[in-house]
């Protein structure tokens, strides 16, 4: 599932570190070096390289990266760089801080993470800032959306697979009603979308589906979420339940509509590269290929150049393709 | 602060187990025995006490203590001996499920424990219940008290004791205004209050005292939260505010009020003395001299009785007075 390639025999984390240093030093920066390491390390690799780096030379790691590169290749490296809810945490930062109704970044984090890594990225989110996730995203959002987004990033979803299936009958009615009245602010929708577990929720949708032959997300355009395909509040709405029915699908469509633009969005397409390696990104891959009849790395190659091209190939597996 | 007492040399957790034991078997119960053992072990040690009775008698503990106990009793030695956040997730799911406006008990929980201590208890609650805290929370309340209370127990504040005084005067004169309007369900002063650290919040209150000449829980009853005391949601948000300036003057407050009414109300004394036992019952204890000028014990001996009277002497730490 992820494709993150890291080689069966791997140097010790101060040995990494040492050639990181050198791949700093002198004239120019060794770029493919930096690729050749840190691109094949997990998480926890990382972070002790990080720590050896920290150790030996007496600066962080990502301060030297800060320094050696630049752009979308530097902004790439950092964000790899950085563990998991620490890298949540900064791109939940940037989103709540710089809000607006397009951005679903809260939205992607909030609803595709497992309920203890949500709750990891507010403990990053303590350290780093000296504030918390919710107080964030309540100071810097305003009316429907603060509703929505509020419980959302703090939920902690109960994990268990029991499914209570009568609620789901009875929740999906709720849905329903609301969606037909075009009530999507309402808060017994925002209550269901914000704080039951993921499996009552696909519950609650399949029977949506079976109920009102039609899928909640889709088709019958005037009563479903697609009613005004520009509201970005339903927009919204729709993508919390992506997320939850299936994220590698939400995040192909990321990554579609990231490089299909008139110019990437470089921005988009080095978070969900970054953030789903280690995850779910050979699912991603699979479900791009089916899409766009183009396998990834070829619309990558064809959209990016230079060392952001060869990082986002190597943290999709295709370095050598 | 704690008012437990410890014997300085304790029994293994398996020999209390058995003495246990040995209370519950022959003819009726020995309450003084199992007072004496539970009611003089901090949570680590009644958790081993639990294990090892499960270990060697394949049962519950705490099973067996409801088979052989009754009544307000029972009731204590159950809440008492559960580890503090298993016992506040049953507090929390009893207020839920039973949930009406003048409840304050998902407040308290929510706003005097801990961040990382509100955590625990959302993951037992998770253990306990399979389904989420705030699920229920949001579940059974509607309205303002939902908007309310569903951030509220959702919140992991920020703990550094780091305070912006800018902020401070900017959210004081927030608040101020929308309790001049009667704007109590606003969703500034809730998110205020959901969200911002306590020491934040401390710094806020003080500054609406220095800024508006009285403090936002007191004194002018037309411009301030109490200006309807018979109104259940401004008895929530002051609840609130005291619970974070200062929770042993809360809990002074719902010892006080279990005590005087016509009839005690064991539910709220029970709840304080157990959940506070370990924490800042010596606090409260002072408190309640000062403010009633009869020690706390005496007022208990007054009001109960029996191995009730017994347990919770034993808990404020005045069983020989």
């Amino acid at each position: 599932m992820a494709t993150l390639s890291v080689p069966s025999s791997v140097p010790s984390a101060y040995e990494d570190a040492e050639q990181l240093r050198k791949a700093f030093s002198g004239w120019g920066t060794n770029e493919k070096l930096i690729i050749s390491i840190l691109a094949h390390r997990n998480a926890t690799q990382r972070r002790n390289i990080r720590q050896s780096y920290a150790d030996a030379y007496g600066e962080d790691l990502l301060k030297a990266l800060d320094k050696e590169l630049t752009n979308d290749f530097e902004k790439a490296v950092l964000l790899w760089t950085l563990e998991p809810a620490e890298r949540d945490a900064l791109l939940a930062y940037d989103s709540a801080r710089k809000w607006h109704p397009s951005d679903v970044v809260l939205i992607e984090i909030a609803s595709t993470r497992s309920s203890e890594d949500l709750l990891s990225v507010r403990k990053a989110y303590h350290n780093r800032y000296k504030r918390s996730l919710e107080e964030d995203v309540a100071a810097h959002t305003k009316g429907d959306f603060r509703k929505l987004l509020v419980p959302l990033v703090s939920s902690y979803r109960y994990e268990g697979s029991e499914v209570n299936m009568s609620l789901a009958k009875s929740e999906a009615k709720v849905l329903h009603e609301k969606i037909v009245e075009k009530a999507y602010n309402d808060e017994e929708l925002i209550r269901i979308l914000a704080t039951r577990s993921k499996p009552q929720l696909v519950a609650t949708f399949n029977d949506y589906n079976n109920a009102f032959g039609n899928p909640i997300n889709k088709v019958d355009r005037t009563q479903d979420l697609k009613a005004d395909p520009k509201d970005e509040f339903l927009h919204a709405l729709r993508a919390i339940i992506k997320c939850i029915i299936c994220p590698e699908k939400y995040y192909e469509k990321i990554v579609r509509l990231a490089i299909s633009k008139m110019g990437t969005d470089e921005g988009a397409l080095t978070r969900v590269v970054t953030t789903r390696s280690e995850v779910d990104m050979s699912k991603i891959k699979d479900l791009y290929y089916k899409r766009n009849s183009v396998p990834l790395d070829k619309a990558i190659k064809k959209d990016t150049t230079g060392d952001y091209e060869d990082l986002l190939l190597a943290l999709i597996g295709q370095e050598d393709a």
